[in-house]
């Protein structure tokens, strides 16, 4: 089997480290790819220090891999060798439930194989990540990258541009809607970038001043100060659709009272701790909705890349090399990022 | 001025008695009507105890009202004297924002005027319900209603028909689809009649077994007792929509989970506490939604008297005497109504 290395968490209390593991040989609808780059989402650390549980050690997390083809099997239609690649947070599911069958893998009735932490249907055990040097996927869980985006910043699009992207086309953001996003980060500055993109007039809500000249620079027409309630007040029932972006515990009712008739807020963060219950007359009193969505489809996933490629889209990153893993994880938790870690896997030896 | 008596209650801790007034001469486009019946809502006895807040005293409840035309003023068109005719929850609005321009009234952004305890636009102070013998409607807001249809259990199709019909058509709910109604008081009973006209597949869930066979002969297809958690688990990914009638605070989390890919629970009871804060990741992993929804427009209210009259669809009532609703009312308190209390005006005399 093809000898692989990378980085692993080999406890949840212990910091990543490097680690020597095995890879399928190609199978006859596998691709084999050379990791090139990979993104660094909040989850892989969640993951790495078991905060959300059944984490198993060890752990080589990673879902962002951007790569090139270095081997197909026999039967693979779609890529060849030298290709440029990526693999998001899935990597295989049922196939053939309901939601499989209409291109929804993410929501696959009986649990999509994730890219790291899943179950290892070939080798056993569980599947590990991008923070390595190779990994061998089957044909249908790989997407197509264009020459035209920068590689590095593509690897983020993978996880936080299709977790924002799907919502704004599920809930049909169109031209000239008002979207709003709230918080800045991974997953914000991706949605802010999209949605104005599709033509919607963004208003970026955010709890830190300093933000407010990048939010523009990334393509929100209007910046709010979210703790300023009197700025807060002149946004009421103004937005068609909002997507929240933060996982921290927040009053929600502050962010509903923006929607307009008919709005939904999507939240995509998941919260360690529950958000205050919601009013309930706030949503009754303008029909309003809150909704949740998770990554998106492997169809969509494509479909979003090749809407980045026509619009000149990727991630803002910040390039790291693989040793400095553990430091990225402390300035993630004091949100000292602009706006993704991203592992230049070159920088990865064999020690 | 139109002489007028009714009941009203005097105060927040005092009982409804009997209580004089004036109605205004009928204008060019208002609807005299004798009230024949007046349905008794809930939220009667939250506002005659202003347990919301900003009740008027005195105030005279009621907006389930149906009575026969007795004058129009001479540019009204739609009405003759005579005609059997219904006043919901409103009896005016704005008439030119965005929300009114498209029917919606109930979401008019200046606020619709209250049948009771409103801004009363033409005598001043505030609107007197239909606790009453009479009442002068603005045409537009004044519904037909059929003559196949019993007078008594129209009544509340005003309120708690409009209620749960309006959101059972914004989500679309069509033949074939799996559709779950929590409680059956005055809204559910409605609630499970209308969803099962519409040919959906109706599953109710109550605390009560007792409630069993009357949800069977209202239409419901299924019964599920709530508190059994294996019944619960065995209705989990598989309703298309649910419209969630239950004003208590409750765990929405166990109805969320039965709620397939894309599914809504639709809120139309306001709790006076919260309901524990439902989990975004219930949310999320299937792409649901909580949504809200306030009463209807008034096309839409016509639209739902008709579709009523096609389907011979009341509500089952327990008809009362005008002396009688403060026991009535410590009857709701209780539960102890099957399903909504209609006052039958005949009853309401001068001492």
């Amino acid at each position: 089997m093809p000898h692989a290395f990378g980085y692993a968490a080999p406890a949840a209390d212990k910091e990543l480290d490097y680690f020597e593991f095995e890879r399928r040989e190609p199978k006859v609808d596998d691709v084999e790819i050379e990791i090139i780059y990979c993104g660094v989402c909040h989850s892989d650390l969640h993951q790495a220090r078991d905060e959300w549980g059944g984490t198993v050690f060890p752990c080589v997390p990673g879902h962002e891999i951007v790569g090139k083809v270095t081997r197909v099997g026999n039967q693979v239609t779609k890529f060849k060798v030298g290709d440029r690649v990526g693999v998001g947070c899935m990597v295989d599911s049922c196939g053939h439930c309901h939601s499989c069958n209409e291109d929804h893998e993410q929501y696959c009735e009986n649990g999509f194989v994730a890219t790291y932490n899943g179950e290892d249907k070939h080798l056993g055990g569980v599947t590990y990540g991008g923070y390595s040097n190779r990994i061998t996927v089957k044909e249908s869980f790989v997407l197509r990258v264009s020459d035209k985006l920068d590689l590095a910043g593509v690897a983020p699009l993978l996880c936080a541009g299709i977790t924002t992207y799907s919502p704004l086309r599920h809930w049909n953001v169109k031209a000239g809607d008002k979207v709003g996003v709230v918080g800045l980060g991974g997953l914000g500055h991706m949605a802010v970038k999209l949605a104005a993109a599709m033509g919607a007039e963004v208003t970026l809500f955010t709890t830190s001043p300093d933000k407010v000249e990048d939010a523009k620079r990334l393509g929100a027409k209007h910046v709010v100060i979210s703790r300023d309630e009197e700025a807060m007040a002149k946004w009421r029932n103004s937005l068609d659709f909002i997507i929240n972006t933060v996982a921290a515990p927040h009053d929600l009712d502050e962010y509903v009272s923006l929607l307009r008739l008919n709005g939904t807020m999507c939240l995509v963060g998941v919260p360690a701790e529950s958000h205050p219950s919601p009013a309930v007359f706030n949503l009754i009193s303008k029909r309003r909705s809150i909704a949740g969505s998770l990554i998106g489809g492997i169809a969509e996933t494509q479909e979003m890349l090749d809407f980045c490629a026509e619009h000149g889209i990727t991630s803002d990153i910040e390039l790291i090399a693989m040793e400095d893993i553990n430091k990225a994880y402390e300035r993630m938790l004091q949100s000292d990022v602009k706006y993704r870690f991203v592992i230049d896997m070159a920088t990865l030896k064999q020690p």
